[in-house]
């Protein structure tokens, strides 16, 4: 198991499960302090979309045409279902299309099955140059 | 000052700094584990996010017209500039159009300034009946 | 061939080829009137996105759980490339999600193949109540 | 009044009413072909969009960093209320920040009353190298 060297990914417990050619499976165990609504412990909707970008940069980054890093430039998440209390969260974030400019990826949250996402995401991504990293650019 | 109720808002330090008819003001104290970059220091974009998404529910609940509860339907957030190391960061969210259905809101995260936002959000949230609360319905 | 009742959507040339539960595939033939860049002949975004946002409600009023009608609340479209002159484009949404409140729909526009989307949408269009039609309730 | 060069925004009737920096207003008078509600009259939401697209793009092309090209990487709307049948349609877009890499930008389309918007639109653009037009580099 893989585990963020970022602050707030670590926070949140945040795991790299799988990895591929602009594709990331990242999961976020269930935690107390995650929790968005206290009546019925369903996990907050911040901690899905913190777990959205985070997979959907990682994509950027293992695709084959990124050289540099990468910072989101939006991303918009839409909240199907609540998520089921006591159970970890995936999600899947694949980078399906990179330009000299921008990268476009996808996501999908999930719980129990991932054909019953709890969220999905789309983002668009910068593509930096060889050698640059997260906040050289903006 | 208003605490919130929700554990991962609290576990965040958001604080409810002010509010009016359909608009909420809510911050983040700065803190190392909401860190996204080590390197710099800068605040995770999902910390952004989570902040934008509470404030804008919040300014949901708030407007004259919503009776009962309300979730997010979707969310999108632009990342105009990286936070400044060190300094609150604070969001300020106007539900400013309210159908039998759904709610409009407009959000901007900022720092130093609110004229020039580090983030800035659109999202459209449930209208529930009166006596609902978040999580009855979906 | 099925042609749209509706004006704009006539003027586009707009029709539906492939219907099924929550799924409508439909199409735009090429026209000089289409298009966006006059130096290359490539078809306007905003063709795209009315074609999206149009195969995404029909989507919608083809899930076996709508029952009125519905209207577009928001949606987002990604441009991924260029669509090539001279070809049919298609849009094949799918409402993967209704609600009371909110049905969520993702589509894909594409011209040569499938695989390689020229654009692709997410959005959430709002479930009306039996014996509304567009344009009644908001 | 400009007219567009771009043969579906001339198709559209779309007009250029005012510019400055990183700002443009733009307007579609009414027309049949541009209804996408027969029993109403109300203009198709897919107008909206292709103006306030049209719109966004001039903005970011008005902008002082602004050199080269441009191009929608994605656009979101939001659709407030129907417009007012036979009423002409204004778009306001403004672009509020550029990077080496992207352009945000943020637009109202409105009828009778800027304050009471039809539909409000966030987009991000492309920042192209001086020289390029718009289609080179996708």
């Amino acid at each position: 198991m893989i585990r963020s060297a970022i602050p707030h990914n670590v926070e949140l417990g945040m795991e790299v499960v799988e990895v591929g050619d602009g594709m990331a499976l990242m999961a976020v165990p269930y935690a107390d302090k995650l929790v968005g609504d206290p009546h019925t412990g369903v996990v907050h909707g911040g901690v899905l979309t913190a777990l959205l970008d985070a997979c959907s940069g990682t994509a950027v980054m293992l695709h084959p045409k990124a050289q540099g890093g990468t910072a989101t430039s939006d991303l918009r998440s839409d909240y199907m279902r609540p998520a089921k209390p006591g159970e970890k969260i995936f999600a899947r974030a694949t980078c399906f299309r990179i330009t000299r400019n921008v990268a476009f990826v996808r996501g999908t949250a999930f719980d129990v099955s991932e054909e019953e996402p709890v969220a999905i995401s789309t983002g668009t991504f910068t593509v930096e140059p060889r050698g640059t990293r997260f906040g050289d650019t903006k």
